[in-house]
């Protein structure tokens, strides 16, 4: 972008009309961190905003080897015979340590990439939870001004970008294989928590067996849990994305859920908390990082950690003198 | 105390010697809010710190009528028997609102409250569990210098207070009923992941058999979870406060326990970690409270989730505005 230069009007005139290589170059302005782009996706977020908010936001996740990129192909496609306009994007903070993006492997959307109605963006990489969420957030934003009305936000069911993609979408559905052993172990609990829905997948040959225990194993697990504020009731179900199947089910699914929650208030509701999450949570990050990485509050900071080891202060004594240094 | 007035040094070297009276007017000071006891409260816990942390400290939880004032009216007798002093301090914020603080109904500790070699102290109520967590902790560290060995904190188990109780004690023990339906449904996940121990109680009488089918469930549920770090497998036990049955294998239970995370470190790097994480609560929350307290950012804050509903910023737009108007 830097060799090429840009046109602030020209890619909103072109990200307004649908055009995937204004919507393209202006994503890339909010990635880029230069201050320099600052004014430039200001006004382009400006001028998205009142276009906004018009799509469904669906998050998908589930560890690597689970068929994600498989499942998004055979949905994405579906949803464009059905004539939808379809955005995906990911977050995932740990690609620029693990090396392998997801979304990086284009190969297994082989189709959706060749789609006029499909757009895919790989993850931002090299960035902290916090700084991929918001260029996701103002990339769904984008993307919706753009005309897109479904948008797919994949992660990878490790660590913390589910809470994340959770807090940014308005369903969210969990991916699994069956036949792993104890389905339950090395899932989270908290991410089946979040789930709206989760897919067993894979479900096919050899697996239709496991797969159908596997269900009856999640749906008791899920019976655990509080009843969702949408007053949804999660489900789990099988799906075959080789075999294309179980796809058709999955978007009558979300339509099941969309009408619920359009007609209870919950969709409307939920974005407006979702909102005031993100405000609160960007506020509160920036609060924290200013107060530590102040080089003064990192070397005292230490050595009142040491204090309260050596039993001289405690720690609400060492938490009020550390305040006192940056007022 | 206001009425009477109190001598700090007189107060330190009562606390020192073991005395109760000067125990319970120390931890007044630490709990009165006053600026002009400030320096009393540090002088006090300065010289209380070098005598600190040498007992153990246990968080008993659960459910209001689940029996805990029961338990440990006899679990304190046990101990006392065995030549230790006990101190049975309590986190309740709620207690305020609710009207009946836990251990305020110390008629079911009778013979607790008579013994010398105990020492019991209610909530101090009508505080943020901020509040109520450090005046605990500090209070921890004056039980401690008075030569109290075993430190018992009661909380109840709702809300968000186990979490406090769980961050400022060695080891966590659940109070649970049998029969009551479905075992697992009511209690919060979090809670059960950290409990070190679950204890059936009132496993009497006609409850006998439905408590141990509750053993099974709870020894089921207890092996979704991950590891703990402190290597120490959850256990869970059937007891009878009523009944004087299951006290004895308790404390058994807990000697198990301290003496496994003695020998691998775990109680020390505990202690450690707690130490820092209340540092750094205390911290994140002050920055909090300054910031949000500001008539400035009250009033604009507001205005900025009124902007984002109606789609004129984002919530990260908002936060960058909010946060210039205290540099």
């Amino acid at each position: 972008i830097r060799k090429l230069g840009f046109n602030t009007d020209a890619i909103i005139t072109g990200l307004l009309k649908g055009n995937k290589t204004q919507l393209s170059k202006a994503i890339t302005l909010i990635e880029s961190n230069a201050n320099k782009h600052e004014h430039a996706v200001k006004k382009i977020i400006a001028a998205s905003l009142p276009h906004a908010n018009k799509s469904v936001r669906i998050g998908i996740t589930g560890v690597p080897g689970v068929g994600k990129s498989t499942f998004i192909e055979s949905f994405g496609n579906y949803l464009i015979q059905l004539g939808k306009k379809v955005a995906v994007l990911a977050v995932d903070p740990s690609s620029s340590i693990s090396g392998g993006s997801i979304l990086g492997d284009k190969t297994r959307m082989e189709e959706l990439v060749k789609s006029e109605a499909a757009f895919i963006r790989p993850t931002a990489s090299g960035d902290s939870l916090g700084g991929v969420a918001r260029k996701t957030r103002e990339s769904v934003i984008l993307c919706e001004a753009a005309g897109f009305d479904v948008i797919l936000i994949e992660t990878v069911g490790v660590g913390q970008s589910e809470t994340a993609v959770h807090s940014m979408t308005d369903f969210f559905l969990l991916l699994k294989l069956a036949g792993a052993g104890d389905e339950l172990q090395g899932i989270k609990r908290g991410i089946i928590e979040m789930a709206d829905a989760i897919l067993i997948n894979k479900a096919d040959g050899q697996n239709k067996k496991a797969a159908k225990q596997a269900k009856v194993e999640f749906k008791r697990a899920l019976h655990l849990y509080p009843e969702k504020r949408s007053n949804w009731i999660p489900k789990v179900k099988l799906c075959s994305a080789l075999e294309n199947w179980g796809i058709e089910q999955t978007w009558e699914m979300l339509t099941n859920y969309f009408s619920l929650t359009k007609k209870n208030n919950f969709f409307e509701e939920n974005r407006k908390q979702q909102n005031k999450y993100w405000l609160l949570q960007s506020i509160n990050e920036q609060l924290k990082s200013q107060f530590y990485n102040h080089p003064e509050i990192k070397k005292e900071l230490a050595e009142q950690l040491e204090k309260i080891h050596q039993q001289k202060t405690t720690p609400f004594e060492a938490a009020n003198y550390l305040l006192t240094l940056k007022r």
